[in-house]
């Protein structure tokens, strides 16, 4: 199969919401008077950001889903997607269900993919997604302030659960870990509340390299300090998780497990009312899980009120 | 050195012609009104687009121009592009100059670097990069008309002539292969012509898998057939690399030899005026090399006008 008959057969597709798709030299978007055009570019690599043995189906969902978290952490209404695909071979076997687990999840957010490359080389997946907000209501890492509640959206932990199982590090049920690996596999980008939020959050952030470590990049660029309520952290983790791990550990995994994609958010303490609404219209569990603080640093509090130190980490791929 | 550290020291950079860059979950584009977005992305992985031993100054370069000539096949006007890039090792023996290369290419053409990904991995370079174009004035490839002139901007033939110095097929003074090599390494992407050429081609695409090859998708794209006049076609390649080569070669290396970056475009007859006098203000040259027809196919005519065919066949990565 060559390189344009894969195109036709696996990826092109008629665009209805946008100018131009698959098949010129450009794409051609036209987001609607008043909107920012939000861009977002994410690539995985086969070996550390996916396993070699990761089922293709859910390997396309993921590919996008963590695009479209971008997009979700900004408040920005998915539009339209590039894919760059290298690929040792172009094997049927391989390209359908990875397709078809990406274009599924495009389908659910009217996301159309409109162009991209594919090559030869070790397998490397990278997408350019694009989306719409309403010019100045994008949601930044720069407007929290002193005194805003600090938010997180569904669950987190549960993917570096799966992780561990996979590097044999921990052992789990079938159950549990069916729930855990969902978690790492098909992430769920949470599109609908990014965009509910928008006019309600002072800043957002997507949880990809850990919860502490992602809220830091928001107090970094509102110049702004944390504490975080660590007993109020317990539940963000499964049920179906905890049991297999001590207290300690799902703390550590829920703060620095990383591979969340929830959102990470702030809001003025005046506005819990409309978060919580936020919450419930687009059915995401949300967890209020501390406070912005004037001074900078970021304390944690134990169920007593006690700070302590564990000394987290942010994922860095070179450090 | 960590990954916003390298991300900070060599990529990030203020923004002025768009709303947000670097440093949030994504960047804003604010396209003027009346105005449509042109996306294009390529992929760029090692051994395969560019030898490992390749200057990193001059990868920098060619990584952003192969995009940038995507923008200039359409028409558009260069506004900003996202860089994602996974390598083994940050090293900033490699990123500096790579950088400098990248963003040297990008300031001539005010086109700002607003976001991206770094990741570790097998080296891959993959661009998206975002142009304006009038609302409806994008210059595709479906346009083409019987009758319509065929041109082809600049100089074909020259990159493959290296590539080939490079495999050890071929063997050239020192003087050709230098001018042979920066068409190779540093590619000239043609966003002045292209702008130029608004309102004028009735079709264009970039010349990136050979003259010919690239030629056939406006051919199918437009629904007609063309005539080359291959002695039109001679002066194409620098005289350096010609002579190297005999009259087949050159011809070979000119129709079908790939890695150009030239702008092939067709324009009705009756423009012939409005073409050269864009080839002079952009300071472009252009060649008039045949005539799109009504039938199907692609025929080749020798200096006596008799028809003869090579089997060209276009580079594809899978075929």
């Amino acid at each position: 199969m060559g390189e344009f008959d894969l195109i036709d057969r696996f990826f092109k597709r008629p665009v209805t919401r946008n100018v131009l798709g698959i098949g010129d030299d450009c794409a051609l978007l036209a987001p609607a008077p008043g909107m920012q055009l939000a861009v977002s570019s994410d690539m995985l690599v086969e070996g550390r950001h996916f396993l070699s043995t990761v089922d293709p189906e859910k390997l396309g969902h993921k590919a996008l889903a963590v695009n479209l978290s971008d997009l979700a952490a900004c408040g920005a209404k998915p539009l339209a997607f590039t894919l760059a695909l290298s690929m040792q071979h172009a094997d049927p076997q391989w390209l359908e269900p990875f397709s078809r687990g990406l274009l599924a999840l495009a389908d659910a957010h009217a996301c159309e993919l409109v162009g991209g490359d594919t090559t030869r080389g070790p397998l490397n997946i990278c997408i350019t997604v694009f989306g719409e907000v309403p010019q100045g209501q994008a949601i930044l890492r720069s407007g929290a302030k002193a005194g805003d509640d600090i938010y997180v959206s569904g669950n987190v932990g549960d993917a570096r659960v799966a992780l561990e199982v996979f590097r044999g590090t921990l052992s789990l049920g079938e159950a549990a870990f069916h729930v855990a690996r969902a978690r790492m596999e098909t992430p769920t980008p949470r599109v609908e509340l990014g965009q509910s939020l928008r006019g309600i959050a002072s800043a957002a952030i997507d949880v990809s390299d850990g919860l502490l470590g992602d809220l830091r990049h928001v107090l970094r660029a509102s110049g702004v300090g944390a504490t975080i309520e660590t007993a109020s952290c317990a539940g963000l983790m499964s049920a179906a998780s905890r049991t297999a791990l001590d207290a300690q550990r799902q703390l550590d995994y829920v703060l620095a497990g990383g591979d969340d994609y929830e959102l990470v958010f702030t809001a003025p303490a005046s506005r819990r009312d409309a978060v919580m609404r936020a919450s419930r219209d687009t059915g995401t569990p949300v967890t209020r899980i501390g406070r912005i603080e004037s001074g900078a640093g970021l304390q944690l509090l134990d169920a007593q009120g006690q700070p302590f130190d564990r000394g987290y980490t942010s994922f860095d791929h070179f450090a």
